[in-house]
């Protein structure tokens, strides 16, 4: 059988009891690292699970996973991440190959911040489409998804924007490469988001969107040391939010009077 | 402290660690049965958890919480609530009166149908506005959510219906006596709600969608009998999904590749 697990959003703690009892039984356990991070390590996970986690890259995510797969015919394989397990296309991916093989799999779902965003007061089915904001590079700055955040806007929705992560990515110059070199890791914060935002509103006065529109910008969502912080894009550029993961959310113009009175407490 | 805790989705394992630890160390547990169900009942929760378990209706999460609240200035309290347990406003609304009552409170995020609806291999982030489709009455048919459909239609976005829930409802004639009576509960089937649906689709036949449209129902997403269809909004008509709680998705026009060959399973 192939687990694919969610861990949840905050520590080693937020893992379901099913999906921890489902741990202790595998014959193998790997952990899914470059879609999202968990406050703890992986370190911390062996500790609290009592055992081995293989850490498992893109490469093997996307393109090696086959062998695993075909493994879980005769053993019990799990493979974790972070949030909810089916927040990525990969994993979907992943389950269509295992049916492939004939393998069995089962989803032990969780938190994830496409839910757990609520926790700063905007209500779940007032968000529009959920949106990526990519690093910009000096040749390369998309801004497709500003239309989204429009079009959501237009519509009085809020728009949860997802900040790119950047774990164990291959260098430009070593892709053609035998030997891959890899860069740091790298995690959008809230203020880089903001920067990169208020560049295309500059460029678009009309949109609807301004360097004073309201903005709340969260981080460690689901840990103890969660933070929250309403305030306008401008002055988010001076916005540090502190360790990874940041998530930022563009509410809609028009708020229900709940939601005004839960994001107060985060000016 | 005041402890909102989601319970997931599934059965009483689908709780986080981190969350029955609470309740097992907390002084008072509710369990709020009216906005969702589990596919287990209370008893075989208090039978997991070994401790008893109080059921909070409307009433008391809407109007009578506040004693509970104030309560929790001195003693652990912890409301339970199926999925997430930010999804509804209600509760929303008693995290800021525990606020005014200067009792401090935390939320133990879980699963919810928000996220965990991608088990049907729909992309998550390809969602438009979460809608709601509430039971119709002899005197009272609105359509209003219709509209919100085909606004993500033709954004080509997927929408996630949630069905109604009728727990504990107050009956039309006891809502001005003093004695309340109340309604047998009832959960929206996949088949009551595709069966509103061709009722306006019929009265609006250029609208887009068509009795030929596919739709994808679920029901008890993530209990092990949880049950995924596709089909059209006319073959829903004769569709039984089971017991409750079922959910109903219209998915966008043009599905990203990954998406049909993931559907194809459940034709």
């Amino acid at each position: 059988m192939f687990y694919l697990i969610g861990l949840g959003l905050g520590d080693a703690k937020d893992i379901t009891v099913r999906g921890l009892e489902i741990i202790k039984k595998c014959d193998k356990v790997l952990l899914e690292g470059y879609t999202s991070i968990l406050t703890v390590g992986k370190e911390a996970l062996e500790e609290y699970y009592g055992r081995p986690l293989i850490l498992a890259d893109r490469e093997l995510c996307e393109s090696n996973i086959d062998d695993t797969l075909k493994e879980a015919k005769i053993k019990n394989i799990a493979l974790l991440v972070v949030g909810d397990p089916l927040g990525a296309t990969t994993h979907t991916d992943m389950l269509l190959r295992a049916k492939q093989f004939g393998v069995e799999s089962q989803i032990i779902h969780n938190a994830s911040i496409m839910n757990a965003v609520s926790c700063c007061g905007l209500q779940l089915y007032s968000f529009g489409e959920t949106i990526s904001i990519p690093f910009w590079t000096e040749s390369w700055k998309p801004d497709s998804f500003f239309e989204k955040i429009l079009e959501n806007y237009s519509r009085n929705l809020h728009t949860l924007c997802l900040l790119d992560i950047k774990v164990k990515e291959p260098t430009e110059e070593s892709l053609t490469k035998k030997v891959r070199q890899y860069m740091d890791p790298k995690f959008m914060t809230v203020r880089d988001a903001a920067l990169q935002l208020v560049q295309i509103i500059d460029k678009k006065p009309d949109a609807g969107l301004t360097r004073e529109s309201l903005a709340v910008g969260l981080s460690r969502v689901g840990a103890p040391d969660q933070r929250i912080a309403l305030m306008t894009l401008e002055k988010m550029l001076d916005l540090d939010l502190g360790p990874p993961l940041h998530s930022l959310v563009i509410p809609a113009s028009k708020l229900h009077p709940l939601e005004i009175d839960y994001l107060e407490q985060f000016k």
